[in-house]
């Protein structure tokens, strides 16, 4: 009844919405529901995606596609060079939402200051010009790390982190953060809403679990795909999957 | 800067105000923020309860302290005694804030489908007349649960689990639950404020990771202390700790 298959072995035909469907236990794995509600969720979701349509107009619902991301890091190429070894590669394992952006086969330790380690946590492709952990709190709890809200790249005075790879470690002065609430929007839809760049907004999410996310960051770009980026423990508290939509209130 | 004392070493002033303020990895322990960001909220915090009074008339803000419950069991004498042996008793180990509960010394080792454990759940006492177990969704991915949102006691179509004790281990057929969020409250204060027993409300807290969270239950009840219950997402996705206060909003 509510036992559910292990994580990591999705059904091949469910599409990924989000970021790493199933890279973390701490994320929604596609089994995280039962598959009748699953198979509900996934068809109303692509429904209202379909309806909301390409074409954003000032008519259009404010709705935007989830993704949750579990806890993974951007490293540089030097990095990359230290926990894999001189001249290593990311190989693509699954195209994000975002153009040109991958998670990557390659995974690494992350050790912190209580000496207690997070395995298998995903590097996310391509490489960066700074290295970057991000968790949720519920994660630095564990590894003994206060996580401040952090915009991806805004590291000055985090704290750091111990990397392990199977070539090396690394440690990391700063770059681990939890990543501040954000909305990917293009240029289009936020002229049709009515938005601006780096503003913040509400967002809603009915159910019994339901919430209102305040200081959700817009960042509108050229070419950007709509999606709103929450970290795990915004997810859980809302009993989020990927691909749920919420909806902008401001 | 970040880096954080291990959780379970609180300083011996800190009152706790929550229910198992310091049982868990992933509940807020008492080094969660600085020294000086705690100091300023937990003197904040008491001079907001103090403001609020004793009495609390319609015109008092509807500010309710909020309690953070990492995940826990209650258990019938009969699992107890499965579980520590014939004749067991529980063992204070700290007074919850509703008088005659207790967060106990014993604990039990959780095991879920997957045959992954959660180790150190604390059992609350006194024991009652069912057994069950109160995880968040986080606890429920690790485990291979999907936990549906219940009141306590309503455990009717709920997953089971497996309970470890140093006596004996037993296999829970029901009784894995998400807590409904809920609020304790007398019934003076349910009048003062117009708010009916198993009314649902909104509450807000501001901040950088602010939320509100709708479908709140309120739980009127001779002698209630007034207190919020969130789990261990709710409170992580909200940047709260125990004491922090939520205003209700319907």
């Amino acid at each position: 009844m509510a036992n559910l298959p292990p994580p990591g072995t999705p059904p091949d035909d469910m599409v990924p919405v989000g970021d790493l469907k199933y890279a973390e236990d701490s994320v929604c794995p596609a089994g995280c529901v039962t598959p009748d509600e699953e198979l509900v969720r996934f068809v109303t979701n692509r429904v209202l995606q379909e309806l909301q349509g390409r074409t954003i107009t000032p008519e259009s619902p404010k709705l935007v596609p989830v993704g949750i991301s579990a806890r993974h890091c951007h490293l540089t190429e030097e990095a990359l060079a230290a926990l894999y070894g001189p001249g290593a590669k990311l190989h693509p394992y699954r195209d994000l939402r975002q153009a040109g952006f991958y998670a990557a086969h390659e995974t690494v330790t992350v050790v912190g200051p209580r000496m207690r380690a997070i395995e298998n946590v995903r590097i996310l492709g391509p490489t960066r010009k700074y290295s970057q952990v991000e968790l949720s709190r519920t994660d630095g709890f564990m590894l003994g790390l206060s996580l401040p809200v952090r915009d991806s790249g805004d590291l000055d005075g985090t704290p750091g982190a111990t990397l392990v790879g199977p070539a090396g470690s690394l440690r990391l002065e700063k770059g681990a953060i939890r990543a501040i609430r954000h909305i990917h929007m293009s240029s289009e839809a936020a002229e049709a809403w009515s938005l601006r760049d780096r503003q913040f907004v509400r967002t809603e999410f009915e159910g019994e679990k339901g919430v209102i996310l305040t200081n959700v960051l817009v960042r509108v770009g050229k070419g950007q795909i709509l999606e709103m980026h929450l970290d795990t423990d915004d997810g859980n508290a809302a009993d989020l999957v990927n691909g749920d939509m919420m909806r902008i209130l401001d």
